[in-house]
């Protein structure tokens, strides 16, 4: 058997996680630590102390759990001898109580395309968007002749991306949750990345007329006022070739980290996730907000049961409302489709080592990092101001990147236990697995290997400067996995309006 | 001038409209009709007899309003000399009163791919399905692969078509509602154009397993179990080959008319798709349903205001109650998201011509044709049994389309009158246009152009007589302009569950 490996996440953690493939035995030795007086699974915890009945259970830094009875140091602390928290309420949540830690300014750079408005890019992209899915197909064509005929031409261009999407006629335009979908098309074409030069694609009957996107420095071919499907092309080719001309003239320039935008998001978790790839993004998320930069983390369903963190982590009460305003609206949109929320914590988190539901949240806000929550951005809008901000979106993979897209960032971190090979097309998406395994089996998809974190290869404070200079390397045009391969998903949209 | 031209629908119908462009002045004389006391502007009614206060109007066949006052023959007759018919409640509907009419049998053959399960499909694609979004980008990379090394070597396959959506995770999949995109997508890969043999990509940890589509011939390949990118191509071109060699033994044969499943739609409609492109359908339905054949009609919204009809028309009162349960239900879904329903007929729909909702709507059904509507297909099942269906699917384009892929539609039959380039896949999609305008301008997109019908040169039975034939041609292997372009809209589930 391996030497006996644990993780312990956050210096006030009483517990911490058997990291040894098989677990640890009765008997084991914890390397300045307690000796085991019974076995605990792999990916579950050990208490590191001595714990009485009503004791604490810290992880993550917070409390999430009581201990039901005594605990000797080196016990197997899991769901039956733990009093779960109780149900966090939304009505008496800590606002704003965490001072924030210190935090020393960092000063890096990278090298980024800077825009008329202000905003920087880390790629320089020709976005054709669509107002309805009609025009789709005709776009796919198009940006294929684009890529083919007209790219060669503008070398400064590092592509050219379709912006397609199901919204747009057939949809409930004038409903209250309309607003969502429409304002993230206008925000996306609006990302940094596209340089203020998207072209838009309508068809001319659809409800969601051009108007409503409001992008005057957009371009605009509209397919009813073309003569058939050749003419169609040629028109977005020669709308096309106008943006290009203007892209082209971009140049990669040294830019403060304060420019940059990251979003941050996890898919298809496992038990270490919340300790290796996480609290690693954690520690870089730390850095960027240092440099002045901006980061943003999301998931509403995956942070709703560590809210209590949030609110506290908030950097004013106001801003800790905001968080608990989101998270209702959720709430009520997700009871409206008759979703049961106790379904959240599955057997297969239970037998992977997560107790209880603050502790499977706790291991997605850990990637958010220890910086005050400095603001809030709702469904579809683009985040302002700086500072680590929460975009309040769904859970949902593309959805999630699709609103992160909206909301200006510019560089997405993805971390993933299980395996996913999701990329964004318009935003350079970096992959981190959170085990070796993972890393080596897909080393043509992965970016980053925290897995190594977990035996020790590497201390967390190093994965969490490696992340950081990927990161910045990432934002300065090194490119992705997802874009060696040209492999995207699809972007997706949130409507919680009906379709007609 | 042009000579003065009016279209009535219906035999019964004591209103025509005009065609002419710029409408029919003062004392116009309509051929073997009356002379005009006033002006009718283009697409408006007048009345075709001497109507007196209270009689009814008819258009489509049914009464569309009562006349407010006497109105003589040649009269315009509009919104403000008419009296709505009350708003149609659900619960005091005539239920399977009409009798169907007289219909001799038709006998027509096509060539078609005769399946094990007994289902006959129009073209012979290899499917590759997938159970989440996660897994697009692969599939796609896949797919391009098997078109160009694999696909030459199974001469007697038409295609590769990758079924890409955007649920599967991040969904609430035990929400009550999520039974419709999980069963949609289950019945999208049975279309008998699959010929039994998809091909299913699954990531391995998302919330909709494979076995929830239960598919037992279809291949499978989970990207999670293969080591990296270049090893997940190799799995799914490997497993296509498979499928393919079972597909390439797939040979057209002659079949009977009553194997053909034709879905209908319309989409960008103008004041001419209620004379021209729809009617000629309806008279091309009717051939299907007299040959044996099954047509899907659908379109909730469209059909709401004129539902008196179809529950009329339901071949027995229990089919006229499932029509009104999907309809309720549908209410009740646009209700939840706060849709104002009375915003249905638009300042745009009155000045084209159409009075009131009810005729707006008649506008849409009347491309079912005549015959007794024989069952009603629930959202995402397939049909069963033949004659005309009710479809109860949304009015969108995309989630129409590919709920009738579901329903197992094997031609899709798509009017317009704006135009749009509309096309799916996976289904051969006939583009009829409703004015020889936009047939002329979109010569490489249009299949068909029933605007000859407004002007006189074709008959509306001459137009539905080619409408039939052109399905039938498509059926047996003609390509439509789609096809030729390989010009196709993406798919879009209906998902009224929440996404998590
Ligand atoms: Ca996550
Ligand atoms: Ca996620
Ligand atoms: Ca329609
Ligand atoms: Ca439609
Ligand atoms: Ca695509």
């Amino acid at each position: 058997m391996d030497r006996p490996r644990v993780i312990r996440v956050h210096p006030q953690d009483n517990v911490a996680i058997v990291v040894n493939d098989g677990g640890l035995r009765a008997g084991a030795r914890i390397p300045d630590g307690p000796v085991l007086p019974g076995a605990v699974p792999q990916g579950h915890k050990l208490a590191l102390v001595d714990l009485a009945a009503g004791d604490p259970i810290r992880r993550y830094g917070v409390v999430i759990a009581h201990a039901a009875r005594d605990l000797p140091a080196g016990a197997w602390v899991n769901e039956h001898n733990t009093v779960l928290p109780a149900a966090p309420a939304l009505d008496d949540l800590p606002l704003a109580t965490v001072r924030a830690p210190q935090a020393l300014p960092v000063s890096a750079t990278f090298q980024g395309y800077r825009n008329p408005d202000g905003s920087v890019g880390t790629r320089n992209l020709l976005a054709v968007t669509t107002t309805v899915q009609c025009v789709a197909g005709v776009v796919e064509h198009a940006v294929r002749r684009i890529r083919d005929a007209l790219l060669p031409r503008y070398p400064n261009v590092d592509g050219v991306v379709a912006l397609d999407h199901v919204y747009g006629c057939g949809v409930a335009i004038d409903a209250p949750d309309a607003a969502i979908p429409i304002r993230t098309l206008a925000n996306i074409a609006r990302n940094p990345n596209f340089g203020g030069r998207a072209l838009v694609v309508s068809l001319g009957c659809e409800k969601l007329q051009p108007a409503r996107l409001d992008l005057p420095e957009a371009a605009l071919v509209t397919l009813q006022e073309q003569d058939g499907f050749g003419p169609m092309l040629d028109a977005i080719l020669s709308a096309a070739e106008t943006q290009l001309e203007a892209l082209n003239a971009r140049r990669r320039e040294t830019c403060p980290v304060s420019e940059l935008v990251v979003g941050l998001q996890c898919g298809g978790s496992d038990a270490f996730s919340g300790v290796t790839a996480n609290p690693a993004l954690g520690l870089a998320a730390d850095r960027i907000v240092r440099a002045g930069g901006t980061v943003l983390f999301s998931e509403n369903t995956e942070v709703r049961d560590g809210i209590a963190q949030l609110t506290a982590r908030a950097a004013t009460p106001e801003i800790a409302r905001e968080i608990i305003r989101e998270l209702d609206r959720y709430d009520a949109y997700l009871a409206r489709g008759g979703v049961d929320r106790s379904a959240n914590t599955t057997p297969g988190n239970k037998a992977g080592g997560l107790s209880n539901i603050v502790e499977k949240a706790m291991g997605s806000i850990v990637k958010s990092g220890s910086a005050p929550i400095a603001g809030v951005v709702p469904l579809g809008a683009r985040a302002e101001g700086r500072g680590l901000l929460y975009a309040a979106t769904p859970a949902s993979d593309f959805i999630c990147g699709t609103l992160q897209l909206a909301a200006g960032a510019t560089v997405h971190v993805f971390t993933t236990g299980r395996g996913t090979p999701y990329s964004l097309e318009a935003l350079p998406t970096i992959k981190v697995a959170t085990r070796s395994d993972l890393a080596r089996r897909w080393h043509d998809l992965m970016d980053i290997n925290a897995g190594t974190v977990a035996t020790g290869e590497t201390s967390l404070a190093e994965m969490g400067r490696q992340v950081f200079d990927h990161i910045l390397a990432v934002a300065s045009g090194a490119p992705t996995w997802g874009e060696r391969h040209r492999l995207h998903n699809a972007l997706a949209l949130f409507n919680p309006a009906p379709v007609t």
